[in-house]
């Protein structure tokens, strides 16, 4: 099952973009053979372009007080709004492990991943969001290279009017909603009723 | 915190892999400016191929005698071994609509997805697996273009010596050690201890 299309190999190169010396590049959209839906193909060589979805992982940190990790972006898209650390998975490392690095890289801080609070599917930019509970084991905290200001938060503190996307409004929230709770299924997108209860509490 | 890199956009076109007309393609690795690693970079633009973990989404599906639905493959790698219907998830889709649509690509079976199962890290390919359990909504089910044959399995019936990859013989476990629960977090990588246990119940 995994790994249908892909060699299952150690060699980062077998997965090269440029499909060979001679040819324009992957520039036209057809079905190749045996498939049902077109991709991005070179007519040179018939090298096929997958694109696939990407996933970002992130957490809600919280020091020992409750207080949670938030970070202001220096970049865009929504520059100067404030994030959860999050980033684009890398290759070859785990999704906990990405999480982790993510905070350090964007606040300098050092997290031990508790479990996984949230799954969000983003179909429109083909995204899938991972995002975990995470302890802080310090909380000292400061700007990575993506950041413009980080800061720990207690819960009414938290600048709603100025976070950066959606999702994080909801994994806020759905780490608030299950105080307490572990061993339970991660969130997925809220459904309408969930956000008016949001909205009610606000 | 999503999208950091890539602009949030409907366009498909957004995300071409062709960097220009005039361009030799990314073919050289190198550490782009304000980042902290190699990336395959276009020397002529300056463009940067990304290169990011792919999600394998699939389904333990189940009709309502139990049995689970099995596929043996018809292509590489693993050919003629068999898997959970099960795939790399495609663009614009949710994890769970990629999971349904691998079940009726693989084996022609409509199925309702319940809940996730496993997620499952495998940084050595940098692919994450999403398993969810399903239910069948028809046990009529009959081989797509990527199986040789498919059925349905009582546990008893499962060709254990030759399923195609350690992660179909986890998520078979994971599914039997959780048979009536639901809302429970979805497991992971099994433990030495896991794996030892399961062994013994061969």
């Amino acid at each position: 099952m995994p790994n249908d299309k892909t060699p299952d190999t150690d060699s980062p190169d077998s997965k090269s973009l440029d499909c060979g010396p001679g040819c324009g590049g992957p520039r036209v959209r057809a079905i190749p053979p045996g498939e049902d839906r077109e991709r991005l193909m070179c007519p040179d060589c018939g090298y096929i372009a997958y694109q696939n979805p990407l996933i970002v992982v992130g957490a809600v940190a919280t020091w020992e007080d409750g207080r949670i990790l938030l970070c202001r972006r220096a970049i865009e898209p929504r520059k100067g709004f404030w994030t959860l650390p999050a980033g684009f998975m890398e290759e070859r490392e785990s999704t906990r492990e990405g999480a982790a690095r993510e905070a350090w890289e964007e606040a300098r801080a050092r997290i031990d991943i508790d479990h996984l609070l949230a799954i969000y599917d983003i179909p429109r930019i083909s995204q899938v969001q991972m995002i975990f509970r995470a302890r802080l084991l310090s909380p000292d905290v400061e700007p990575g290279p993506e950041s413009l200001e980080v800061g720990l938060f207690a819960w009414d503190e938290i600048p709603w009017g100025e976070l950066a996307f959606p999702t994080v409004i909801w994994a806020l929230r759905e780490h608030r909603d299950r105080l307490g709770r572990s061993d339970c299924a991660p969130a997925v997108n809220p459904t309408p009723d969930a956000l008016a209860r949001w909205e009610r509490m606000l």
